[in-house]
């Protein structure tokens, strides 16, 4: 491939950054050629680390200006509907930060403006499916040697979260990505969703009832929790056991350099999703990178996957805050995105 | 510690050959000085393996020929109650194999009877307790370096199950075993039950509907998932993770030699509880027999924890078979048990 | 088997009164009848923890006093000597702590005496072949399946040692151990020895320049190293590695309970060969016990294994000091060992 | 940065048809512009899979055309000289893969037309220091947290190796890599070099008498072991355990997915060192086109490294082949590479 992508980055926080970073110093084949971003300090730190890119207010300019080939959106959820309207409107390819927005409604919207459209150009930010350990797992779920796919249990566990996060957010900013990598790797949708309660960390911030065990059935029959954890204090810590007719397969067991010392043996844990899926989103946005510069547009989850994470989020939070077990009635799946 | 303790073996079907084997070849300060079985083939291969001991088909008439000090109760759990009874009656300590009785009305006449004695005679044969990793994460939770405990995720896995293994023992047979060692865990009684229903696996028996993800919350808040799979084939697999506050404590992993060999590290798993608990056992009876010698009689569950067992079985097979979230209202704890 | 066998335990030092604990409490068919110790205090100790125990100071009053079918030794190896001769006179089984004698020649002695009788009557107290990984390691070795073994890789640490402990010692002390254990995993004698200097540990006693790496060619080819390291800090570690023609076998990994928190995940390592081999110690005066009670007296390695082992530690030993590779010529096995 | 670093390829094998796949899809600011290759097949095949790239069979050429920034050597180590002189004439930043030269004397003269350059220009492809497990274990021996280093037992095993590979390449070919890492890591030159032979692997070719182990003592009185194995046909595996003198680093344990099945639990074990070292390549080419785009040339082992690894493999050669102990008495480091 010659000609590089010239890439539009909106939002420059600390998502956009590392995004820019990325794509600045590891992918090939792209350069940040427009940082859309609103706040004036950030947008000048942010294109101190990519030099020569133009910065921008509005993403309208940016593509009025006429550098910008593909656009990564990378701001908080709730602003990704106003950006995602006019980027299909000019026809540009996109990789959205999950969520696709920030819910079923307004992603029906962006679906439908999508659809006028000669084929998919949404890709969502799911990054677990580029994670080696995630594909591992799809593949012997695929392969079928142990038999059928039973249970999942997962584990994802956050050491704190800032203030700005709230209950909800359990389900929409964490389970989220659980309610993706799950029916990508069992091959199934989500039928229903319910949420226990177990003793209440009292490391969470006071406004958080949590930890919460999440179940979900899909419509194949398997049954998952999800233990969602996000005060534990010592790690970042993501993991998954398959429980197939006669076998397991287990993801997310620490690794690397092992330390003999005081009595134990131990292994480093990571403490952030930042490290602890680094090569999963490099390889995310480098494969996204190739395909729009091969015209495919999409290699990943798209906005159709997107639209049924909404749907899950909403049934999460109903389990949440109203108990019980709330089903998920999807739509089918238009042949657009078939 | 001088005079040997003369055990009289009540069953000589697979677990009473075992224990026997135990006691003559393993256990210090004691011996089998009866084996009591009413299959006449089962009581001679059986008192082959401990050369000059009495058979009886009776109970009654080995505690009459006066040559048992203490009695060890291993048959089927529905023939423990007519056992219990003349043992208790002529005032021998008991380690009686999990259940006490098939049911809790029938512990609890136990209960009645063993209280007319001066102090706790029966001992319930739940060999966890005195597994070393169980010891190892008990003392962790009691330890709370790492905060309060608030939740438990078992597993429990059995290669395959015999003919004899009905839907019902799912429950009474096998969860039995975490309804006894996680309120020991975690130092609290278990107040509900419920039972989900995964994808069922085809290679289980026909009149199995299992898996089983058993959930359980304690009187303490402490929420508990138990995975009950027992056709998995590859081995046998008993596993933990307590989750605490700031840190996380796993037992079950498989341990000893590694071979590297075909492109692959592995280390084998155990394929049976006689294996995997065979140290328990070992230390189960050992501290039985010292604790009977010493005159403190139980060093272990008692037969309140074993009535307590029998009503979180009644909980779970109703949750099994009727579905819902099952209650546990156990009577106060007599001052006998104390 | 019924009549216990009646153990007479020489030294009731730090060994001695391990080994008269196990006897009394763990071990089946078995008990001290008799405790021989110069040193009241030891002697007294040692007999309020087995009842009943007489005491001597020099073993041959214990023999006339007629109350001993057996002898354990377990005093510094400088005092075995005086004690297997009368013990042998005695015609009495004979467990022997490591080594045999301080040397060769006093070994030499002590074959010569021993075949006088009808047939072995002393092992030594190797308990690394009754450890169940190094059993599983010769077993792997012994089924060839990833065919020939070529090296073996060892590790042998301790955190610290007392003052009584001096250079040779690493010899005749710590890799005397390996020096037994590696011809019987091997199926072959060890034919050269070779000591390499790296740089010195300075948390090690001044008196001693360690860690050594000890290199040992077998008969058969196969080359050995052993880190021989005993001022570690952090734990007892004893490890092997064997390097096969197509595989790899390794034992010593650490297990049991897997700690999360502060960032690591951990398992605690032993702190001493205490709990290390606690199993193996328990097994070798088990079987030791079962096989004099059966009539067969040794079950483990025999008067001419650590006869061998002395050869070996004299090569060692000329290693330490004076360099060079040195070589081991041993007499031909006696058929009374065969 | 800006403009895209031009990169000509010398060497269409293997392991040149790897980097220029790196170079043109997982490489940030460069491209190939260039393929030197004599074998015209060679060429045509890399070509394809870099759209656009011209192609030469003399690097002179390829200089001449001016289309080349910098250059990459990944021809067999043989043909290294002819190709670097060209390079440095034209004052072209070189990557070259390893070995620098095919002997010390030839490297000896690469050093001297380097430094009539202003700096260094060559960088050698070790691609180990930058493998993340290898630069942690450098960080954990340069913190010093668990005292001085003391040894380092090293492993390094290959399933097969091609027909072409003859004995010297043992210490050429493979221990090379050790040659140049274990320096890096203990901050220390080698002093000698040693060679053992063990039982030989009746797996390997018949022109090989392999295993090996390789013994080398540091300038600092670190002793380094390690087992060179070529036939193991298991897998790929290099492992290496630092001994300090309070604790032990490991690096090297396979990990990823765990899987469950037929009575083991397994982990999949690389089978070549193009998947075991691919982070590594990815970051070694990518740090040195920022090096050389940033205008520091070099970020990794320079020229003299490369001269004092080739003159350690001339003693290993030595040892090999002759025995005993050899010695390196390397000249003092020319301020130029300071």
């Amino acid at each position: 491939m010659s000609n590089e992508l010239r890439v539009g980055v909106v939002g420059a926080g600390a998502m956009g950054a590392d995004h820019i970073a990325r794509i600045t110093h590891r992918t090939s084949g792209a350069a940040v050629s427009a940082i859309i971003e609103p706040n004036p300090d950030r947008a000048a730190a942010a294109a101190e680390s990519a030099p020569g890119t133009a910065t921008f207010t509005r993403i309208e300019d940016a593509i009025d200006a006429g550098t910008v080939d593909a656009v990564l959106v990378a701001t908080p959820g709730q602003f990704h509907f106003p950006v995602l309207e006019p980027a299909l409107d000019a026809r540009l390819p996109i990789l959205c930060e999950k969520p696709l927005t920030q819910d079923s409604t307004s992603s029906w919207a962006v679906l439908e403006q999508e659809q006028k459209l000669d084929r998919p150009h949404i890709q969502v930010g799911f990054m677990r499916r580029f994670d080696p350990e995630y594909r591992a797992l799809r593949d012997v779920i695929a392969a079928g040697d142990a038999g059928e796919l039973l249970m999942l249990h997962c584990i994802h566990r956050n050491p704190s979260v800032p203030e700005s996060y709230l209950q909800r957010m359990l389900i929409t900013d964490s389970v989220v990505h659980e309610f993706d990598v799950v029916p990508w790797l069992a091959g199934s949708p989500i039928k229903t969703v319910e949420v226990k309660f177990p003793r209440r960390n009292t490391l969470a911030p006071e406004r958080l009832r949590e930890p919460i065990l999440v179940l979900m059935e899909l419509e194949n029959g398997v049954l998952v929790d999800v233990e969602m954890n996000v005060s534990v204090q010592f790690g970042y810590q993501v993991a998954a056991e398959a429980v197939f007719e006669s076998g397991i397969a287990h993801i997310g067991q620490p690794s690397g350099l092992q330390l003999w010392q005081g009595g134990r043996v131990s292994t480093a844990e990571h403490t952030s999703f930042v490290t602890r899926f680094a090569d999963a989103y490099d390889a995310e946005v480098q494969r996204w990178v190739d395909a729009v510069r091969a015209g495919t547009l999409v290699d990943g989850p798209n906005a159709w996957d997107g639209y049924l994470v909404s749907r899950a989020c909403e049934a999460g939070i109903a389990a949440l805050e109203g108990g019980g077990i709330q089903s998920i009635d999807a739509p089918a799946r238009p042949s657009f995105y078939a």
